[in-house]
């Protein structure tokens, strides 16, 4: 077998150098168009997108990788990815400089390449492997993160480390399986079609052979969060409405103070940038199922039925962690969830949750493999751990197991003309 | 810990005999309504829909269950079963009423009870798991099938078993995990939105516990077929055009000659309805992905670009195997999977295919564990093992391995007021 890589040729008079970094750092923008469109045409309607999009996100904190603020979609693959043996630090390099090129034409609804699924030679296997083909870009985002274990000795990356980026602490009730946790590098490709997740996630890792392998995936739907103010909240596989309180992606200022790194706290590489941290939560479900009404409130705070806090109001009423019923007691538990997560029990810190839910079907017990899989953005990674940390009592917890675990630092959006980490490789 | 049960109330004024039957009799129109209807409108109109929809279908070969010749829905939940020790055939009776009912509300985009997921005592576990609270039906199928193994001599239904329905004989290359297959009893939960298929399968296995648990499941995502004729076709992780020659929902004499059991042929209580086949299908996705582009449309006797038969004409040509090219060898290759799977090769037999591309994370050495679930009815087993024996040349076989497996008989939908099952069960 040899080693295939995407063909990397100018398209129609767009070259590759325009193409990269526009989408990148598109965020929250319609950047995507329809699959059917044409490169030039597509490319050409992405440039111009992009530029209004980069000049609306380009504040004073840097131009943030799309998937961070983008209003949450329907569908989530989310891989970690592990540099193979005897790589070197052009072999990274390369490799973020062709997942740069191939994500910014996913991202626009392209085949990763000129040639794509069936425009090669017929002697040749396909750039891509087609099984987006016609589907509309579904608003794929594409966010790259790199892993403590990246900043070993093997890249000479040292250096660069920020002080904050290695393996969470272990926390009360982790349960951690290692082949789910951790890896050099992460990709989250999220879209409105499961299809094209699958196919961004799918063809990534297929750029990276000889230089990089998934080290494991995850697949998720249904949001779990809600990340603008038109979205509904969803439910969680509790039953229960989450993400109420979620910094929202218009509040320039939540963000500013909680998700982006700003340039006087990290390496210079990192700023505009955040750290990402994954979570996978397995729920008890079948227990979970079989609990009161009553007790399923008091563990979250919040009742079921319209989410509202417990100390009253609707959903989107403050808790009042002081108010008490008729015998004394707080109308919100000490142990919620709601009370333990909320900012002010913990210095006021609040992070931008982008969560799904999964179903990986069945355990040996009959049981739905079935839980959260958390995502956060946040400004450090102490921030994460001072919350996680704060749950240690969280009713919830007789319900959870954190089956899995990761931290990656996820740089800014590239410059125009260069690839993702241009920053911190000097490329 | 002890069994909670659905309410079975009255509800609203429209009781559950009248609910019942009439969504399971549903196939193939818009009975479902908005989970926010609420129930005694929800309940009327699905009841004056139902009825038309019973009238449609209504034709001589019997009364069919949704989820057949339904338009496929962009999710799946499947899930097998087995009746749990010691249980009886009024177990199995009052399982398959209770279950009626909550699929009968779900399909109407209700919860599984009156007092569903809120509206019940604080005092009691919900009745219904409420992740699905707020979403509509989105389509929601759900379709009830009989393994082989419920007419063993637990049941009393050794005599009534159908002379067809027995495991299915090993095919060449099967490499079959029994925790992936067969099962007493399997749900088909379709609709087209992950959350709430999962929903019903996780009300339904709840509704189920002391009498069936859930042996294996499966999630699926992207139908693989094309089932109507203003669908377009879609792809499957092959990246090639899935499902062109199916047969269509409107093509009332292709489903009767070719997936339903006519009154002539079954036992009575089947009549009407089908046998469904699932088969977990793992597809080499790397190996495939370094393959040629010409040796990937020899496999296949189709092109990837428009899945049209490499014998010429467009996707919906009618392939010619005796077409060659200018050294005079076949177009369409004789090991190809169109030519060996088309009825001209195999007696004229056609089956429907309701199948769905699944992606399961990762295996340990970091490959996509990912595939094909395939799902097809037809109006007897035999037809499903002469296609698949015919298949064993196949050349796509080299990238494919089948790892689950399973029968089951459809029973008809229920009359108005009655069961699923009543025929065979005589309840």
């Amino acid at each position: 077998m040899t080693e295939e890589q995407p063909e990397k040729d100018v398209d129609g008079g767009v070259s590759r150098r325009d193409l990269i970094g526009l989408a990148l750092g598109a965020s929250a923008t319609s950047l995507v168009v329809g699959a059917g469109a044409g490169l030039v045409g597509g490319a050409a309607y992405g440039q111009t997108q992009a530029r209004q999009a980069m000049d609306a996100v380009a504040s004073a904190s840097g131009i943030h990788q799309p998937g961070i603020t983008t209003p949450v979609q329907e569908h989530l693959h989310f891989a970690a990815y592990d540099m193979m043996a005897r790589t070197t630090r052009e072999d990274l390099a390369s490799l973020l400089s062709d997942w740069t090129y191939a994500a910014t034409r996913m991202m626009q609804g392209l085949e990763v390449s000129a040639t794509g699924a069936v425009g090669g030679s017929p002697e040749a296997p396909p750039d891509d492997t087609g099984e987006a083909l016609g589907l509309p870009a579904s608003n794929l985002t594409i966010t790259f993160g790199f892993g403590p274990s990246l900043f070993d000795d093997r890249f000479g990356l040292a250096a660069q480390r920020p002080a904050g980026l290695e393996r969470l602490p272990a926390f009360l009730g982790d349960d951690l399986d290692p082949e789910r946790s951790d890896g050099d590098l992460c990709i989250q490709a999220c879209a409105d079609d499961p299809q094209v997740a699958v196919h961004a996630i799918r063809n990534l890792s297929r750029i990276a052979f000889g230089r990089a392998s998934i080290r494991w995936s995850q697949l998720g739907f249904g949001r779990t969060s809600k990340t603008t103010a038109d979205q509904s909240t969803p439910r969680n596989l509790f039953g229960f409405k989450d993400g109420t309180a979620n910094i929202l992606a218009d509040d320039a200022a939540a963000l500013d103070e909680n998700v982006w790194v700003p340039a006087s706290e990290g390496p210079a590489w990192l700023a505009g940038g955040s750290y990402l941290v994954a979570r996978r939560i397995a729920m008890l479900i079948e227990t979970w199922d079989r609990t009161r009404l009553a007790e399923q409130d008091r563990v979250v705070g919040r009742d079921k039925a319209q989410g509202a806090p417990l100390s009253g109001g609707d959903e989107f009423a403050a808790p009042d962690f002081t108010a008490t019923d008729a015998t004394g007691k707080p109308r919100i538990d000490a142990r919620s969830h709601v009370r333990l997560a909320h900012p002010d029990m913990n210095n006021g810190i609040r992070i931008l949750r982008r969560g799904y839910n999964f179903v990986d079907g069945t355990t040996d017990l009959g049981r739905l493999n079935a839980g959260l899989f958390f995502l956060s953005f946040q400004r450090s990674p102490d921030r994460f751990v001072t919350l996680q940390k704060s749950l240690a009592n969280d009713a919830m917890g007789e319900y959870l197991k954190h089956v899995g675990s990761g931290l990656w630092a996820v740089p800014p959006a590239p410059q125009a003309g260069a690839s993702i980490g241009a920053g911190l490789l000097g490329a």
